[in-house]
This record gives C-alpha cells, sequence and structure tokens, in this order.
C-alpha cells in the first residue's frame, strides 16, 4: 500500500505544478486587479537580480537571490511602461499554460505585436520574462517559454504524457536507439515506470550514440542523457526531476578542459542568471571525468591549454561553486599540466575501451564520492 | 500482388546498400592485396576534388566531379604515407560497418592510434575519410562515421530497426511528441508504412514544435522534419530516402534570409564538398518560404540586411545552383527591400495564423512550382 500510494504521489507531480504556476499567474493577475479596483496605482515587487544581491548559499549549493527588492508601481511615469510589459507577459504566460501551448523568447517578442504591445527589440522582452520568473518564482519553461535548443534521452524510462491530443499515452524511452528529444512533451509528462537506478549525462552525441551501443543503459542500468554541450534549462529541470522523483544519482560525463568541467558544475550548482529559481539544478549530481587527473593516470592523448584555458581556470578557482576538495584538485591539475583531452581520446585504447573499462572504474569512484 | 513486391524491394532498401557500402571496401582491399601478390606497388586512382574538376551539372542538378583522377602509389615515396593512410581508414570502416558500430570523424582521429597509424592532425583524417569517400563512391554515413549533429523528426510513419539488438523492432514516429533524433538507428532502418503524403523540413526548433502542437502532421499529413539550421549529411541523405523510396515530395521552410535560402539550396541540391556523392540531396525539394516577396505580401516584422547578408546574397547571384526564376526573384527581392525576417515573425498575427493562414496558401503555390 505504501507503494502504490508513492506511485501515485509521483503520478501527480506535473499536474500538481502546473496548477501551482497558473495559481501565481492568477495571484498576480487578481492582485493588480485589485489594486485598480481599490482605485490604488497598480504595483508589483520584485526581488532585485543586481549584483549585490545575488549570493552564493552554502546549504542550498546554488546562488540565490537577497532581500533587496524592487517596487514597480505605475505612480512612477518611468514605471507604466515596464510595468505594462510585464503584466502583458503574465497574460500571455496564462495563456500559453492553460491552452498547453509552447513558445521560444524570440516568438513571445513577436507575439507581443498581436496585441499591440511595444518591445523595443528582444533584449527587451527577454528581460521582462526574466522579471516576470522572479516575480512569480516559477522558470519560464513552466509557462511554456522554451530555448531552441533540444538534448536527447535514451534509458528503461516509461513516460506517460500529459500534452493534450496525447494524454494517457505511454512509451519507454529505449523505444528509438538514436535518443528521444527532451522538450515540452518530455519535460510535462509523468515518470510511471523506471528500471534504471542512475543517470549518466554525456557531453558529446558520438559518445551519447557509443553509449547506446555498447548497452550501457543495461549493463549499468542507466539513462543515458545527451546534453550537447551546456544543458538546456528545460534538460537541468528534468536532471533534477530523475533525481527528485525517483531517487536517481545523477553522474556527468564531459570533455576534459575548464568547459566541461563548467557543464557539470552548472548542472549540479546553476548559474548566477538563475539565482532567483529552484528545481534548475541538482547539488548531489557528481562529475566523473574526464579529470586532469584521468589525462595522466590513462595516458590520454591531449592538446596544449589555450590562453583562454588557463584564464578561464584561474576564473573557476575564484568561483564559490568550485569550493570542493576535488575541483581544487582538477583546476589545479589542469594548469599544471597544461593539458587538456576530450572524452573521445578514449578510443585510442579502442573503441570499447571507455565503456568496458573506464566507465566502471569512474562510476565506481563516483559513488564513493 | 505488385504492391507486395514492391513494399518487398523497399523493404530491402537498407540492407542492400549496406552490402554494396561492404563490397565497395572489400573490393579495394582485395585490389591492394592483389597487387602486393603479383609484385607490384600497391596504387589507387582517386578522382581528382581540385576545384577545376568540380563541374556543375544541369541535369543532375548537382555538382559533379570532372574526368581528372590522381594516381596514388606506394612507388612515390611521398604518396607511401597517405597511400597508408587510405587503406588504414578502409580498414577501419570496414570493421565499423560489419559490426554494426558507429563512430565520428574526431573518433576516427584518435582510434587511429589504437592502431599506432599516425596522423599528424584531425585535418589529415578527416582528409583521408574524404579520400575514401570519393574511392568507393559512398559517403562517410554509409560506412557508420556520422556527424555530431543530430536533427529530429516526427510523423506518421512507421519505421523497422536493423540496427544489432533492435533488428525486427518497429516504431510509429508520432509516438514522442518532442520529436525523434536522426541518427544511426533511424537511417539504417526500413521503412515499412507512411500514411504521410509529404515532407516538410523546418529550419527552427520553436516553430517544429510549434507545428506539431498544432497537428501539422495529421492537417497535412505530413512528416515534420527539424534540421537545426544547415542539415547535416546524415539528415539530407533520409530526406533523399523519403523521397525516392516513398515518393514523397520534400517542402523546405526558412527564415527569409541568404542563409535560410541556402539551407534550402543544400538540400536541394547539395554542396560543392560533396561533388563526389550523390544520394545526398534532393532536386525535387521545394523551398517555400519565407520568400522575399512574403515578408512584401505578409507585411512581416523584419531587420535591415547586414553588409554580409547582402555580400551573401551577389554571391549567390552567381552560383549556379540559383539559376531558376523564382531563386533569382527572390535573392532581387531580398536586395530591393534591404530587409530580412525570421519565420517566428508570423506570430504577430497570433500563435497560429502561420498554421492555419500562412501554410496551406503556401503549400498550394509549392505544389505548383
Amino acid at each position: 500500500m505504501p507503494r502504490k500510494s508513492k506511485k501515485k504521489q509521483r503520478k501527480g507531480a506535473v499536474k500538481e505544478r502546473k496548477e501551482k504556476v497558473i495559481s501565481s499567474l492568477q495571484n498576480f493577475g487578481e492582485k493588480t486587479y485589485d489594486q485598480i479596483v481599490s482605485g490604488e496605482f497598480p504595483w508589483t515587487n520584485i526581488p532585485s537580480r543586481s549584483i549585490n544581491n545575488i549570493f552564493y548559499d552554502e546549504k542550498l549549493r546554488q546562488y540565490i537571490l537577497g532581500d533587496r527588492s524592487v517596487k514597480r508601481t505605475a505612480r512612477n511615469i518611468r514605471h507604466i511602461r515596464p510595468l505594462t510589459q510585464l503584466i502583458w507577459i503574465g497574460m500571455f504566460a496564462d495563456e500559453l499554460s492553460r491552452q498547453s501551448k509552447t513558445s521560444t523568447l524570440r516568438d513571445v517578442y513577436y507575439s507581443a505585436q498581436a496585441y499591440e504591445m511595444s518591445f523595443t527589440d528582444q533584449q527587451e522582452s527577454d528581460n521582462l520574462i526574466t522579471d516576470l520568473e522572479t516575480v512569480i518564482g516559477y522558470s519560464r519553461e513552466d509557462f511554456n517559454v522554451f530555448p531552441e535548443e533540444r538534448s536527447a534521452i535514451f534509458g528503461d524510462l516509461t513516460v506517460e504524457y500529459t500534452l493534450p491530443g496525447y494524454e494517457g499515452n505511454k512509451l519507454n524511452l529505449t523505444s528509438h536507439p538514436d535518443g528521444m528529444m527532451i522538450g515540452p512533451a518530455l519535460t510535462s509528462s509523468e515518470l510511471v515506470n523506471c528500471k534504471a537506478d542512475k543517470v549518466i549525462a554525456i557531453e558529446k552525441g558520438g559518445l551519447f550514440t557509443r553509449f547506446i551501443e555498447e548497452k550501457v543503459h543495461t549493463k549499468h542500468k542507466a539513462l543515458l542523457i545527451h546534453t550537447a554541450g551546456q544543458a538546456p534549462r528545460a534538460t537541468r529541470g528534468f536532471l533534477k526531476r530523475l533525481n527528485r522523483e525517483l531517487k536517481l544519482p545523477v553522474y556527468i560525463f564531459t570533455d576534459g578542459d575548464p568547459w566541461g568541467m563548467h557543464i557539470a558544475m552548472v548542472i549540479i550548482s546553476g548559474s548566477a542568471n538563475a539565482a532567483h529559481l529552484r528545481d534548475l539544478n541538482t547539488p548531489d549530481a557528481k562529475w566523473f571525468g574526464v579529470w586532469a587527473t584521468d589525462i595522466v593516470d590513462y595516458k590520454l592523448p591531449s592538446d596544449q591549454l589555450t590562453e583562454l584555458d588557463v584564464k578561464r581556470l584561474h576564473e573557476l578557482k575564484k568561483d564559490p561553486r568550485y569550493e570542493g576538495k576535488l575541483w581544487k584538485k582538477e583546476i589545479d591539475t589542469f594548469i599544471k599540466i597544461n593539458k587538456k583531452a576530450e572524452q573521445e581520446a578514449f578510443s585510442r585504447y579502442g573503441l570499447t575501451y571507455i565503456v568496458d573499462e573506464y566507465l566502471p572504474a569512474k562510476l565506481e569512484i563516483a559513488e564513493s564520492l
């Protein structure tokens, strides 16, 4: 019985969240309406996203906003335009959410013209969308504004779609061996059955395909995710769901250079730009390679660091997200050996070495971190 | 009965092609072996890919190579290295194909080290892979060397996988509403049942998702393909298969600028770089928008052309692939109005205008082109 109720609880996660998002949007609208009806100039408080209000929270292991906020009010003539724009974005987000239609940042910019709502350029509408995120506390993907980029997933997870027209359809994500795109349909689906016991996120597409071919999903009971470089926000949110709802540990496998390291870090600790949001990062995710020390230990073919690589490593040294022992050691090793290596470098030992030898060895280490 | 035999013929298309590729590779190996056994210095003829041997073929509507070829022979001490490398690549391609393992350009470069085969850099191994394509007349995707990039497909097509471990599995490509990746599994699958009567290739991911949401696949009986910018070669090859095996007309929908126009053109007429290959372009595919004349007719929100855009348009004017009346008119209109517009610009008339109004109007025009 407890198992069943747990499953039932899990099944409603998406629906419940969607209701919360719509009710936040509705609250924002109602508040504005009430202000007008009661003869007040409409206004709203927006937590400040300025650099001196962004702090790293050691406990949450992510950036958060401090207590400062900005009051935007129609009483101030300079606020009338951005406040009106914000209310319009809220209305548009509400329409998208209720009708289960999706959009993109660029698309919202053009859509405004259908309502004779004016934005000087896309930058202006992008900023207002971030304002709305800050006000309601949900990310734009929650109100159906998606990025252009898509990454992919493969593995023994059965999802049940909630998308209109597909409601109740189920699909096992091993059905298509090239991988399924992670878009609005997947991120809005319920996770109904999972045989995997871990997630491996992979930077490069070639490696993602190799892992499928070499059956990492069955040998290691893993869900495989192709991040396609920096993981899109929708994918970071989905990784978080896999970790929280299914209790799956998440392991990240990138190129061995400061950029690969940072792909892992953004999945783990998020970005300063998203300090106003939760649920986009997975603090317990682990980066298992390619480490700088792997370049030495596995005698990998490598390239010399560029000036830009070195500059980036010194930046990361000062970044509060890189406080941990592992990170410090790897940053120092990169600088010391002055080398970087790509995931494909393991092919020097044959195409399957990475799956047969390296992966099991590193998973064992990562599990103990 | 004729229907059944047609289906049977279609069902074997992938297997047949794979056998041809392996037998080409085998022929290349046997020829070399025979040369050595008969006491000859091994050699091979490679059609020249130099600029003065590339011609535009009006009839095939693509670039082709002329009659010049280069003899690469072990008798010449300077040829020993590239000839040995070419033979190694042939051997490696044969291994990949027989074992149904896939690789990438970068991966091949590193794999060479497992065989103590030396390449100075990846550029050198990439060139040798192109040499092998030229010698055997098949593209690297045919011998399982795939690009990193992936695009996606959605629509009422049922495929049967031939990939080891998935042989005989069937999947309908409407199963996952975010789209399925186009990779080795899809391109090596047989096309067993298709309810669609056309293909629409779409440049932008946001629009691809909108088309799925607004059910273009059922309303217009279309397979939808997301090219994600310039379509990867594997996707161009798959478009060709849909056109040739299933006799589906292909329509291409891009941004209204010289770069979008060229995305369409490469699908239609291929690139000069691939003059040594067939089966990567679809001469009968049609570009249906966003045309320069659409910017005027639909009063689309637009941006001014940049200097680079204008320079590119003047280049295209001299390109033999852009000989047709439609192309000339659109290039001239772009230059005249000095404007460009994105696919998302139609959202100024509401999110569904593009599907409800623009698409049917343009499909009708495109069918008559």
